[in-house]
């Protein structure tokens, strides 16, 4: 699993690691614009609330890391608390913002090349399972923008974010 | 800009281009999975036809690796051509498979992390502009997606792409 020292690193660990919590400050900041109703009652074509897009969010970041972390492996479940506020979603929110950055100092650099077999099914290199927790997050919330369309806010804009920055 | 040779490379320029093809195989078939007509008319909320949102990724694809490629730096400009039919996108979007591929391998690996004032506006380096454009088709696509559950239509699985694979 070594990459040759001839190639470029042309992202690091903590730079995904600023490039993912840059877009779940983003994510928050949606989950925010919706009305306390709306966020649990509003979908478009039979598709899921806000609300239960952001729970799966929840469902698979902070319990994705700790399984990495603790090197153990267990089946995918989705998130069993039940919110009922959105004030609950977003301080739960804001500790798997905490929780996410504590695992993440505690993996290993050479960590993420190697292959884990998250909830026993996606057999992969670990960047790129968090990737895919990435890229879903992505998708969902763009999703999120259609409701809040829909719904006559106007969302918070996509290009504000931070920006995973500087080469250390 | 150098990294330093401790830092263990978590991703190689050829896995972005994976990975960023793999994404756009998936939205042409979200724009594939559109009838005709809707592409260009169906909208939610006020927002842009499915086949706007892809014509603004077309606008930022190949001419984002053409400036970096020839290193001229020119103002975005949305696409001029006015695209009336599904196929006509289609031919477009495969178009820019085969240049964005030609386009990647001229860019030396050193070049992914120098910064490069893309468009005149956006003066980061590359690779941070390239995350901002998977980014933002990811985006694009998960509107897409709502669009076509509300016109009854089951979209293309978003987890089906081609993962980055394994390391070289």
């Amino acid at each position: 699993m070594d990459i040759s020292t001839k190639t470029t690193a042309i992202i690091t660990p903590s730079e995904i690691l600023t490039y993912w919590q840059g877009h779940r400050e983003l994510t928050r900041r949606v989950i925010d614009a919706f009305p306390e109703k709306e966020l649990f009652t509003f979908s478009i074509g039979g598709m899921r609330s806000f609300a239960d897009l952001a729970k799966e969010l929840l469902s698979m970041a902070v319990p994705t890391l700790e399984q990495v972390v603790k090197g153990k492996v267990e089946a995918y479940e989705e998130e069993s608390q039940n919110y009922g506020t959105k004030a609950e979603i977003l301080k739960a929110w804001d500790e798997a913002t905490e929780q996410i950055n504590i695992y993440w100092q505690q993996i290993g650099e050479e960590k993420f090349r190697e292959v884990f077999n998250l909830y026993g099914q996606y057999n992969y290199p670990l960047i790129q399972n968090l990737y895919y927790i990435i890229d879903n997050e992505i998708h969902h919330r763009g999703q999120g923008y259609v409701y809040l369309r829909a719904l006559n806010i106007a969302p918070p804009p996509f290009w504000e974010r931070a920006p995973f920055g500087e080469p250390q």
